[in-house]
């Protein structure tokens, strides 16, 4: 590749050389090892397991065989104790919260299906009776959730509402002459939909439904409901089978509806509500809003989960796609002895590198979020504000993480050309089971905005009663991160106003300062500029108000996704902070640039429109990146190597290194053509002697 | 939806009701049969074909069963003669090229794999043996191929190489002695890879290999071969199934190798170049380059195909997620009598409307294309430069054509939440299956190039000699198109510095003179400017010379996309032109000025750093689009139903109607219990009445 610092070519900015070493070496042994975080351990233990070939599954299973396989699966997973780290050690799991999600992470490797499956029983299922039931239910229910004896069903999402549960229109209306509650699912879009287990395997499910007693909702609360026996089944309980999906065939999900189903009062899983024997209701949480917050938010973890399982994807994707770019050899007929492979090509680099760069981002950033998990859910921090930040943080990385992951499978997809679209390479089939990754646990969408009105609320609190238009011109700290120093616009434009050459220009650009004070700008002046526009809509009657909101939807989502990019980078650069060995942080610092810069970017209008970034100096951010690129090019294979995934998890015989085999054959082979004189003449040389003997006879 | 007369916000430009006729209606009928365009009739029996059940799949299908089902499906096509009318009439075609991919097309609402297994055995290998071939072959193989009595493979690709055909490594060596080709793939990378009809049903194939006579290689040539009896291959040949892949699974690629395969002299396919039973080698084509792209230039079919099936998927997509969005209604829990459905929301409108946008322009440059293709290939208009101008528009608009309709596929999935993933409304299907559209037949990151080339030699060609300061200056008409005017960057800063208001400003942005100065200026500086960067690597040794164009290579690639979405661009204009009823004409402005101005604001940074928009006026046009999307909002469903496609297309029970049958369902079920006073209370409102009460008593 070209140095900088040898051709000085105008779009490059000169002299940025002087502070980079070029001749950094990453070190892959340490990378990986910060790379596999606070519960390392418990990472490698889960890599093995999913290495295992009983943990696979052949291409081409038709769905039902894919099912019975997936559940036979789930047994090995139970027997091998992989999965009851969350659960209390008085059923004999360990509460381990953070290490939990680490392993689960890490089943994605095996196949979605299997990690989606175990993340329905041990997850949705066993965590909804851990964290929404008491000490009884645990003793109770627990063991043979754990064991897999009670193979069981989360039943929340209905076909008529999804992402707001709120709405659900299944009903436990409490009998106290029995003392039962009696499940009713009304009409045909209160069945519950696309539920796992729910098809074939269920024995059991968490049922949530609006708790009535005494003529009063209390709102949604989950119950422990029977569904089948041998039989099949259960009175009053009926069905039907979800069929073949898009991906995740190996999870049977399917509709249940209810009719006049009895349970026990004590089915109730009472922790944040209960009704006494009488039919009188109490609960430790008096507001019914925060109390359905309370219990909705105990489900985050499938949240922080998805978001592991993205980022092993998209690591999985880009080990494999680069592994191929540096063997692979195109259009080199014309000089079949040149060394120029995929990855030297210029495109070729920005389609895969920057998604290596914001798969490092997404990276750290879910190590962060686990240990935040890890802290509320332990008990060690975990009042009513870190859980807020654990919400919006989960909602946030999982949009952002999911999406980029969909991405970078398919763009690693077409970077291997039709070898990607084989099985075999099994880009495909991870990129269609984690398609509905981004839709479930939560719609990406929906969940940018509740990120966005945490956003709104934080920045309504400190600015209470202050004027407008005093605080359009400033960036909301708070919005961002407590931990962030406050910027001012017009610090940043001064910044910039005062280099006067692009050679300064480039080196502002790469400062981690103006990074930092570009993003965190950019969401300060958004939210900011919603939050005017919405102070309007409240002096509006309620449908206008509404008709503002819709207005500014687009813009509050896109406030949310820059500000959990920022958290993304924060997170990055946090981490950059911990790498002591000097080459590996020199290699590193260049992919949190081009992670940083390649946001810039991509909000390039906006820096422009809001006057933060000069034309002139706009334009040199694209050759920046460029140089950054071919930089970061000669470390590719480092730096997919450090994610730790080897053949056995990878299993894509394009990363298998078989490209470079065939390669030197067919190299081998020229080369003895060659040598003995056997090749033909290419006719387009002969035209060439000919033309040149008849320009010598003239 | 909010009228802009009556609520100038803002973020809205006043006035812009001024010329627009807000009541407008669509004629939904005159739309559908402007978009049928002139093989309107294929279109119609297509689809009337593509209806029937019988060319259906039932969702998880095992492939084995797949590809056999397929197979009989094929059968089906040949008996109606469906895809037959491309063929010479003196074997029973209608030489009717046009027509024959009008028809072609259509086939993808069917099932994808029918529609690429149709395409490799009527338009890949039945094309070669017309195109390549002279009336012997014709009369001879066409009849077999015709009636699917020979399956046959388009044996072109090779593991090693995919869209480099020059570098192709098999050979076919002529022996004089007994007047026989002999057929070798000599190493691994040379097998022929993903061949369609291999693995299974291929009893034949046209096999490209570098032909070779007389100690010369003349380049890529194409030679049929019969590859299997009943009894399997015959002698010499081998080959492996590719198995599994992520989509069209009905088809059986597979690989081929060939060790010493011996054919008749006259199975080489001779219209470019013949050799005579001495080893003589004639061509009428005598540029062996020329000559090369002359036959791989007959290929451009495929291409046009894929561009007008990428159309066809598209629409199927948004119809179905736009039928959805009218119905489904969501968060409505706090109003259940509110009228708000998904697509009142403004992001729904954001990720549907543009795209909706998006496929009407590639609907349009498609019908051109395939007239262009039509004129070529019927020899009404078939110069060297015709061919070209084919080539380039066919690269162009089937890279942007397959990407839209992956990204399409992909949103309408997530815009239909988990019931987009389900089988039974077919997204995620045809996405998996038309994954491969944008790698195979070219892959779009190489077609962009040639694109790019081609852009870059007409440039060449008009300022030949000319200075490079002074060409940067001008936007180069030539690069875009002949029958555009040319404009000057200073004429459109100009236009832009003239109005001084933001409603002149709105008014200007949708003015189709400026929307276009914006798009080809874009163009022609993009190409100048990497024209330029080039000028200075003809100077170079080759190596630098090299890294130089890698160095421009995504400028490259970026200049061909605008090129080809400005030629979309103007394909809609002039189809807008052809609408008579003044309500259609009136909302498909509306929806021509949306993708128009989606461009503009996707590279927004451009026009800013190019002193081509002020900051100011940028900023008007995001509120800008948003405003048209409520405009266009009303008319979606109309737009989409001009499809033409119905249930028997569509095959989605989300499109169906049934989400807004379980819709009304649920609100009858609330009005009724309403009325009859069951139901409970809201714990919520018996809080606020509390409090009203304790008030009260103060």
């Amino acid at each position: 590749m070209t140095q900088v610092a040898s051709t000085p070519e105008r779009q490059i900015p000169a002299g940025t050389s002087v502070r980079d070493d070029d001749s950094a070496v990453v070190n892959v042994d340490a990378l990986s090892q910060a790379l596999l975080g606070k519960w390392g351990d418990v990472r490698l233990q889960a890599r093995a397991l999913a290495a295992t070939e009983a943990l696979h599954t052949p291409a081409g299973l038709p769905y039902t065989e894919h099912r019975e396989r997936v559940m036979t699966q789930m047994k090995i997973l139970a027997d091998s104790k992989a999965v009851h780290r969350a659960f209390p050690a008085y059923v004999g799991g360990e509460d381990n919260h953070g290490g939990n999600v680490a392993g689960f992470d890490e089943l994605v490797v095996a196949d979605p299906s299997l990690q989606i499956k175990a993340g329905v029983q041990w997850g949705l299922f066993g965590g909804a009776v851990m964290h929404l039931g008491t000490r009884e239910h645990h003793e109770k229910w627990l063991p043979g959730i754990m064991s897999l004896e009670i193979p069981g069903c989360f039943a929340m999402t209905e076909t008529g509402h999804g992402s707001d549960v709120a709405s659900i229109a299944t009903t436990a209306e409490y009998d106290a002459g029995t003392e039962e509650f009696i499940i009713n699912t009304p009409f045909r879009a209160a069945w519950k939909d696309y539920i796992g287990n729910a098809a074939v395997h269920g024995r059991a499910a968490v049922v949530f439904a609006h708790l009535i007693t005494a003529g009063i909702d209390h709102g949604v609360h989950a119950f422990y409901v029977d569904l089948r026996n041998d039989n099949g089944f259960l009175p009053g309980i009926g069905g039907e089978d979800d069929g073949v999906k898009g991906g995740l065939n190996g999870i049977d999900n399917g509709r249940l509806h209810f009719t006049n189903v009895r349970i026990p009062r004590t089915n109730l899983l009472n922790r944040y509500g209960d009704v006494a024997a009488d039919g009188t209701y109490t609960s430790p949480i008096e507001s019914p809003g925060r109390r359905f917050f309370t219990m909705i938010g105990t489900l985050v973890q499938g949240r922080v989960s998805l978001d592991g399982a993205a980022v092993a994807a998209s690591k999985l994707a880009l080990k494999t796609a680069i592994q191929y770019g540096t063997e692979r050899r195109q259009f080199n007929g014309a000089s079949d002895i040149t060394e120029e492979v995929l990855m030297d090509y210029q495109q070729h680099q920005r389609r895969l590198l920057p998604r290596l760069a914001t798969t490092y981002a997404a990276a750290f950033a879910h190590e962060e979020l686990l240990q935040k998990f890890d802290d509320v859910f332990s008990g060690a921090h975990d009042t009513d504000e870190d859980r807020q930040d654990l919400e919006t943080l989960a909602a946030g990385l999982k949009s952002l993480s999911t999406w980029h992951a969909l991405d970078t499978l398919q763009e690693a997809r077409e970077a291997t050309g039709g070898a990607g679209f084989l099985a075999e390479n099994r880009l495909t089939a991870l990129r269609a089971d984690l398609d509905i990754y981004v839709t479930f646990e939560g719609d990406n969408t929906v969940l940018l905005q509740l990120v966005a009105k945490r956003l709104l609320a934080d920045y309504a609190k400190e600015f209470v009663g202050a004027d407008f238009g005093v605080l359009a011109r400033y960036a909301v700290g708070q919005a961002t991160d407590r931990t962030m120093h406050r910027t001012g616009l017009r610090q940043i434009v001064q910044a910039f106003a005062d280099t006067g050459s692009e050679k300064k220009s480039a080196i502002a650009l790469r400062d981690p300062r103006t990074q930092r004070d570009l993003l965190t700008d950019r969401v300060g002046t958004m939210v900011a500029e919603v939050a005017g526009a919405l102070r309007e809509a409240r002096r509006l009657p309620k449908d206008k108000g509404a008709a503002v909101f819709n207005n500014n939807q687009h813009d509050l989502i896109e406030a949310a996704r820059a500000h959990s990019e920022l958290l993304q980078w924060e997170a990055f650069t946090r981490a950059l902070e911990q790498i002591e060995d000097d080459g590996t942080r020199q290699v590193m610092t260049w992919v949190r640039d081009l992670f940083g810069l390649c946001l810039i970017e991509k909000n390039l209008s906006w820096y422009l429109m809001h006057g933060r970034l000069s034309s002139q100096r706009a334009r040199t951010l694209g050759p920046y990146i460029n140089r950054l690129l071919a930089k970061i090019r000669p470390h590719a294979l480092d730096l997919v190597d450090a994610f730790g995934y080897g053949p056995e998890h990878l299993r894509a015989s394009v990363a298998s290194g078989a490209e470079k085999v065939r390669q030197d054959e067919a190299m081998e082979y020229q080369r003895l053509m060659r040598a003995s004189g056997a090749s033909p003449v290419d006719e387009k040389i002969l035209i060439q002697r000919k033309k040149q003997a008849a320009k010598a006879k003239r």
